[in-house]
């Protein structure tokens, strides 16, 4: 198969495709951008995966209906307040779509429309109305950061990457940005993730591939347990690099989902290791594993406990809690069986097997956990699936941005 | 129905029970007792309920063993290490059992065991050997606070409770001690409970009254949604107290149940408002749910919720997070029909009507939420079920507490 190679650009790496971002008074503060508009020149074939939190921003709704028929030209999305909880949610959100659509040659229809923030408090429309000239005059073929920047609410980086790959001989190009920090965990549902590509792909295809992807990308990540009520991860193609279009699962399409997968990986793990007040990024990869769902729950599991994200804040190779929760994940598995072991860039150091602990240097282990970007290895000795999670550490800093995250 | 007194006494305030807690050499800390005895005089019908983690540490099988005949005659307690995930583990808490029965009249057969504290360290049996003589010889009717303060791991406080009431005109005693600060999840599985009663009750209710307990409270509190692997609720019965012993769900079954549950509620809200790092304890009041199991699910994902949890220490009445939480607990709810309301002492704040905020005073609202036991009110308006959880507020503290338990 083809190379990918990473290139910049994000979300306007791909041809046909602008982007802004700007400060249009949504949130108090003036140096914080809190409005992005993403904008391809021709009609896109689209695809959207949603939360599947009850509770959903009355911003789904309207981007499912937009969506529903398969295309879409433009994303408009505002930080700083999230649009749920609200009577009149469903009224603000489409009043968006045709703001976007009474400034620019896109229809209301073809909005794909997004907002992050505090829930339960109502969205006043005009200040988007008012900067939305200046967001489309804004408009320019690398404002991509811009845009990235624009849909941030705690996060402490902005999240782009971008690639190009080939299909049959034409180059082509994909590139994404994300936001999302709390509120972040398995079952989509967890943050925002615009994803733009140049490559020619039919309705129903772009939508296979994207709902294949997040089943082992976004919903493996975990922040913190919450399932947002908001967040959407939305795939635009313009189709114009010009290769043959793809329609079924031939190598294209094969080649396309690599693509898509090495966006999107890429993605969950900024966002990870951005979680809120995150000091490190943990990758847990579990292998051994009787069926794959087995796998998966284990690797959840173990992303998700306080307990060991605690230890690995304190660079603490607490096992115990590793077993613990795999123990209570309710995975089907053979505790006689589990072998763990730790590492990173330092590292590596076995601290289980057989279920039971096996001696190791403290020191040694405080070493490979003092580095930002922590692996815990979990061969469960059992079958042949694996599966990976990413999540964070917890820390001061996440119940600090968490205590009084309104005011 | 006969009234409930509260009395002083815990443990040790049945007819027949005496209890001791020493400092044994199993923890460093000298000033940190670290094993505990509970005695009867004469041999209790006896029922324990057991963690439900897939990991479970090794004193677990053991007084799973012993007490399968329904009857037992004392507890055995260690703090500082957990006995679990150790090759030798069921050898060491059968030397326990049997250090006790060295050291007084009791059957090793009869001993309940436990352990709590670091996973996957070998517990060395020496110390506790060595400080067996001393510690039988430290029991005393009113020994119920060393044996609390014994088995406190991460605990600040020690949990003690006890009650006078009725049966069939002869009074009657019960009293329990608990320990469980981390690591405290429904599922049972959360902690140790140790309660003793001189009511006569056959081994087939005292099980089945523990058992159908046990679901409303002990598997209702959650302090980080991390499932311990080592901990029990063990009850013991002397019988000493002559009422007629309970064979049936007669009047005296229902006096009995209903004393157990004033034990069980009060432990649980000591446990709850004890968490780890914790500044409040957390109630969450579900009412109006379709069907029970929809009652106790929402009432437990809100009390998990972390980024709830973190709101509710910084005093926030962030609203938004509770309906969150209950759309992604996988219950079946109308979203539109809830209503929330936050409580205390210092007043009552309706937040949320139909699903949708409401205007209230923030001014208020943290004026409830600044006092220690908060009461989260749910009405999902659509049946007649309801259910309580107990939980707590996540807290710089509890960062730290985890970030290096094991140092």
């Amino acid at each position: 198969m083809m190379n990918i190679k990473e290139i910049q650009g994000g979300v306007c790496a791909a041809k046909g495709f602008t982007a802004s971002g700007i400060h249009a008074g949504i949130r108090k503060n003036k140096s914080k951008a809190d409005l992005a508009l993403i904008m391809c020149d021709t009609l896109c074939t689209a695809a959207s995966c949603y939360t599947q939190n009850l509770v959903k921003g009355a911003p789904i709704y309207v981007t499912k209906k937009n969506i529903e028929n398969g295309v879409a030209q433009a994303i408009v999305c505002n930080s700083g307040n999230a649009n749920t909880c609200n009577a009149d949610g469903i009224e603000v959100a489409e009043k968006m779509c045709n703001i976007v659509a009474d400034n620019t040659d896109v229809k209301a229809e073809d909005v794909v429309v997004a907002s992050t923030g505090v829930i339960g408090q109502p969205l006043d429309v005009t200040p988007i109305k008012n900067a939305m000239p200046q967001l489309v005059a804004s408009l320019k073929d690398d404002g991509s950061s811009d845009a990235a920047n624009a849909i941030m609410t705690t996060d402490t980086v902005k999240k782009e990457v971008a690639v190009e790959f080939e299909l049959g001989g034409k180059v082509c190009h994909m590139g994404g940005i994300a936001k999302g920090s709390g509120m972040i965990h398995p079952n989509m549902a967890t943050m925002l993730v615009f994803i733009t590509t140049d490559a020619k792909i039919s309705k129903e295809m772009i939508k296979k591939a994207l709902s294949n992807d997040i089943k082992d990308t976004f919903n493996m990540i975990s922040v913190d347990g919450d399932t947002s009520t908001n967040d959407m991860v939305t795939l635009l193609a313009s189709g114009q690099c010009e290769n043959a279009e793809i329609t079924d699962e031939n190598d294209d399409y094969a080649s396309f989902c690599k693509a898509l997968n090495y966006i999107t990986t890429a993605l969950c793990r900024k966002i990870a290791k951005d979680g809120e007040g995150a000091t490190k990024l943990l990758e847990c990869k579990v292998s051994g594993a009787k069926t794959l769902p087995d796998a998966k729950i284990v690797a959840k599991s173990v992303i998700t406990s306080s307990l060991f994200k605690a230890a690995m804040f304190g660079a603490d190779a607490n096992w115990g809690r590793i077993l613990c929760a795999i123990g209570y994940s309710g995975a089907n598995v053979d505790i006689t069986k589990i072998a763990v072991s730790l590492s990173s860039q330092a590292g590596v150091i076995e601290v289980c097997e057989n279920g039971s602990g096996i001696e190791f240097s403290e020191d040694e282990a405080k070493k490979i956990l003092t580095e930002d970007e922590i692996i815990i290895n979990i061969d469960l000795g059992d079958g042949e699936y694996d599966a990976t999670a990413w999540g964070c550490d917890l820390t001061y800093d996440y119940v600090k941005i968490n205590g009084d995250y309104r005011t």
